[in-house]
């Protein structure tokens, strides 16, 4: 490189922000390299591709120093003329391979570019992530084999690869081996090479090869729930989702929850095999569908990131699940494993391979794993509390100083499992509801139904599903506004002397229970539900409590609720019950499928995986069985919200009822519940 | 390390020959290893595999300054004393993992430790190699699962290996993943691990698991030529080999040549496979055979060698040979390959590799490159001429300055095609012949006859084989006879006139044949046969000749015969008959199945791998089809023994025949042939 003055001109990337000089006539492509700024290309700068367009922010950036114009690029030459002609370029855009630099620029770097693409059916996420993934389409003209020099076809197409892509020494997928002389020669010695490198150490490898140039090339992130799958096909240059698509988790036959499928391994010789068939069967399926929807074939596919919880990821890596059943909870193995997608049953490419996430700990996976990535507590300077809900509550705790994680043993209460009227989040179910503090009566909102229970043409309206049930978030709320109304005390004693004031407050044994709707079925919140939901949140505000302990920490400032779960409760209904710490409500949020974004992130960008790899070694894991003070914290959030701590930020909004007296529900917190591990 | 003074024992490790300081107290093994002196260990110095033994050399040596004794090594320890009175440890043997420096040492490492071995059946060769397989069998002590401490099984494992035997980011074969909680179980937290790690830069990769003391580990080496395959099973902790096997190659059926098989491949749309799993099936008929000898599972068997000429080596690899049938000539691949066995029908161990070495160019094979790495022309000063004899001859001369290769169109006379009596070499076929200068009788001897057909009990002897034809080395002695007792001329004529003298000169039409033996049949050398040979001859040694040009050699310093052909032929006869240059006569030597050894090399020291790769890439590869000098060496040597190089050497043994005048072999040599390349 020549020595670099002052005088010559300054570029600036956007949105990196990454800058540098560089001499009148460095090719724009060039520079974004050399300060490390990911341009796709494909064509190797023979503008054909048209992957690495460009654009150019005019103006004067005073902040930077830097005056701006489309002048200061060489003008549109032969090449980049074709290329329009041929292929189209949108105005004001360039082929970066092309152009070259004259003076000061800001460059934009597009993220999303299109080139060539699918139509985009559905957009599942916003976010746009810069790319880099460990899946790369080289062109390259090979040579043609020549007595004098009897390299095989093979060697000269790797030493294409190192010369015109700096991929040295690049390692071959067997099942190439036998195509290679073909391909290359129905190309005329001009193949688009795919090549796999994931960590920069890896040695490249050639996964799999075209004749001329194939300018796109596709993979799937997939989120393995316990409950639901859910899978995203992305095109690798483009970072566009093509197509999504999921489908409930074949295992449930086997067990409803976790544990019950580890049972099921333990009792049954093959059961571990058929749970890793129902998985791989239902995975394929998947494939299939997003491959249509996408209109792709299976083949294109050429790379693959899968996250899940410990016992998804054990079965579906095809590793009996035992152990995790019972102490000390060992994981066959916890850092991120790359396999060939062929090795697992899910043929896509030949060479594809599949990333899987680092597992945290034992009961903290993949999942987990990927929706830290996702929502970055190690990223920021906030102290982040985040938290998956399922059987097991997954929480994660940290900021960029230090980050811990544990999972605690919620039970499968929010899901609406050991409710007498809990159900499902499905039409007919309560998601909504208000409760009259004067009157006790009851206003809510049914799934698939649009107006209130209290609105005109309810009636007509829910007719079609019914109100069946109360579903997951439909419960927080009961309880929630139970509380608000004074139905409920602050132990979770249901209030029998109401019954005097309301017919809705119904004597049941020596409990009371509360008539939420009359019908078929009855929906009723009884005493023992609400000692369920106490049982659950004080289990998960019991982890959440020793994570901030750990971190020496009174507080958080922010919250994201991940999962399904997560994404439908009322944040404020989360605090009034005091499932999670006290919190500016605005900084509480639903993050939506964290897990399926951080695995879609590590499947576009592999610095990711080596971002997630890292911060997980770095992860203090707690492991709740083992820390004294657990009881003393769950006790104290068996009360709503809490018996001991303060939830200022929540009564900013809401009037909390007075604190009566009462403590049969601490000495029933007492009996300590560890129902997955049981 | 501690600073290191004159005043510390000096130890030199036989026989390598690497010496080095240490300070008192310094265990052998880590002072060898430090030097970087393979010594073998399983156990990682526990003393219970037995594999680090050593020896002291008593004694002054003077030329070293040292005065070794084994009062210079720590006395026996408990651990020492442990393993003597379990397992047994020879007279004057010592553990080097046990036993520490004390002062100045000789010390020995016996290349061929057996510990615990098998019995040895066959020693095919006595050569033996210092190691460095690219398997190590490495055993570790796992920490066990902790709730404090989350990590995987695997991943404790692989901490274990990085602690203990310094493998870094150890990569997990995925068959291993599924299995590795159950074998550390097993193993009560202690197991083998055996690590493959071929190239120093490579990540090391734990392809097989044991639990507890896993201490032995075997590999196989195999040359596939185009008529036979030769397989042996090494261990390769103590570098034995422990069973040989060899069968004839069925793809034999297909084509009895080279050029054939490609002409069937090009004719028949399955011919490829056809011909790829008929190899297949006879090298595992092989290794079922050498395991059953070795008293060996398949699943023992953790690496594999193999190496064949071009056409061989794409049959085998699954690789079309067809682009091998015509200019340019191009191989698919010529670089050395790694593969899975598995991946190419070779299921051994399910983690087993298996390494071909790197071809030369599209005549000139990994069988060549082998037989380079076996007899070292790279590795000595002297000039040395290496032939391999079969349809093609392939050719190397070089020395540590410079290696050059070529091929040769010889095609099959040399193995008895072509030949109105040739055959192979079976009992009843005649090996060995003179004639008498005088009277023209000949006196031969027969494969599987003891006696001389001159000698008493002939008849007798002879009766159960009969004498059926000629093979190889027999056509040569018997043309260098006839030459030799003026029964052909320097032109290669047989001289009619003589068949006034001796009834055995027979006209034949224009020409007139020798009879060598009336019988049924009746075995005759026709003109026609002389010619073949002499066509033979002309085409390896023009190929000789134009290697030397490029060399700038007169003449050469050493030669070797490899091959079967080259095994039985007496260096004499390829003097007289100028198959290969003059050369002093105890330098022409056969160096038997030279490209087994190779392979065996590479099985049991991964640096020769690195070795013959470097080798292969320095040399210079001669297409004799492109050089315009071939067809004056070919005119040259189509007299007997050469129509203008003199053989000094071969004239000191032998008296040659006065030159006589003709000329009609020099014109008929004018028609070239590329047989094998039609």
């Amino acid at each position: 490189m020549a020595d670099i003055s002052d005088r010559d001109p300054l570029v600036l990337f956007m949105p990196s922000g990454k800058r540098g000089r560089f001499p009148v006539g460095t090719p724009v492509l060039d520079a974004a390299r050399q300060l490390g700024v990911y341009v796709e290309s494909v064509c190797g700068g023979r503008a054909t591709c048209g992957r690495c367009q460009v654009s150019v922010q005019e103006g004067n950036f005073a902040k930077h120093g830097i005056t701006s114009s489309n002048n200061h690029l060489s003008p549109v030459g032969p090449k980049e003329e074709r290329y329009d002609r041929v292929r189209g370029l949108a105005e004001g855009r360039r082929l970066s391979c092309s152009v070259q630099i004259l003076g000061d620029l800001v460059i934009d770097v597009p993220q999303d570019t299109v080139i060539n693409a699918q139509v985009v059916r559905k957009a599942v996420d916003e976010r746009v992530f810069e790319r880099n993934p460990a899946v790369r389409m080289c062109y390259v003209e090979v040579e043609e084999p020549d007595m004098e020099k009897p390299l095989g076809d093979l060697d000269r197409l790797k030493a294409a690869l190192a010369a015109d892509w700096h991929f040295e020494n690049v390692e071959v997928d067997f099942h190439l081996i036998p195509k290679v002389q073909s391909i290359l020669r129905k190309g005329e010695w001009k193949v688009t090479a795919a090549i796999h490198k994931d960590a920069d150490g890896d040695r490249p490898r050639l996964i799999a090869l075209y004749p001329g140039l194939k300018n796109e090339a596709y993979g799937i992130a997939c989120d393995i729930g316990s409950t639901t799958i859910a899978m995203h096909l992305s095109s690798l240059l483009s970072g566009r989702t093509i197509a999504s698509a999921g489908t409930s988790n074949p295992q449930i036959r086997f067990g409803e929850d976790l544990m019950s499928r580890v049972s099921y391994v333990m009792m049954n010789p093959d059961g571990r095999e058929a749970m890793t068939i129902a998985v791989r069967e239902a995975l394929n399926t998947l494939i299939d569908r997003v491959c249509a929807d996408g209109e792709i074939s299976r083949s294109d596919i050429l790379d693959s990131v899968f996250v899940g919880n410990p016992i998804m990821h054990h079965l579906f890596l095809g590793i009996d699940p035992t152990e995790l059943g019972g102490a000390p909870f060992a994981l066959a193995v916890s850092e991120a494993v790359q396999v060939r997608s062929s090795d697992i049953g899910l043929p896509m490419n030949e060479g594809t391979r599949t990333y899987i996430l680092p597992c945290i700990a034992g009961h903290v996976g993949a999942d987990a794993a990927a929706a830290t990535l996702s929502e970055g507590p190690h990223r920021q300077d906030e102290m982040m509390l985040m938290v998956d809900i399922g059987t097991n509550a997954e929480i994660v705790l940290g900021n960029a100083a230090r980050v811990v994680a544990a999972s605690s043993p919620t039970g499968p209460a929010f899901e609406g499992a050991e409710i007498s009227s809990g159900q499902r989040a499905a039409p007919g179910a309560i998601e909504r509801i208000r409760i009259d503090p004067v009157t006790l009566e009851p206003r809510f909102r049914v799934i698939g139904v649009e107006p209130w229970s209290d609105e005109p043409g309810f009636a007509e309206a829910s007719a079609a599903t019914g109100v069946t049930g109360i579903c997951g978030s439909g419960i927080i709320e009961v309880i929630g506004e139970m509380f608000l109304a004074g139905l409920i005390s602050e132990d979770g004693v249901v209030d029998g002397s109401l019954a005097e004031r309301s017919p809705r407050v119904l004597a049941d044994g020596r409990t009371f229970s509360y008539l939420v709707h009359e019908g078929s079925p009855r929906i009723l919140v009884t005493q023992n539900d609400v000692r369920a939901i106490q049982l659950a949140k004080a289990a998960l505000y019991a982890g959440v409590k020793l994570l901030m302990d750990k971190q020496g920490v009174e507080h958080v400032d922010r919250i994201g609720l991940a999962g399904a779960f997560g994404t439908f409760i009322d944040p404020k209904y989360a605090l009034i019950l005091g499932l999670v710490p006290d919190c500016d409500l605005a900084k509480v949020k639903a993050v939506g499928n964290a897990a399926g974004t951080g695995a879609r992130m590590c499947l576009l960008n592999r610095d990711y995986r080596r971002e997630i790899e890292e911060t997980v070694k770095r992860i203090d894991k707690i492991e709740t069985a083992l820390e004294p003070k657990f009881q003393e914290h769950f006790v104290a959030a068996m009360a709503l919200p809490n018996k001991v701590d303060g939830f200022p930020n929540l009564e900013a909004v809401v009037k909390l009822p007075e604190r009566k007296a009462g403590a049969d529900a601490a000495t029933e917190g007492g009996r300590r519940r560890r129902r997955t591990r049981d």
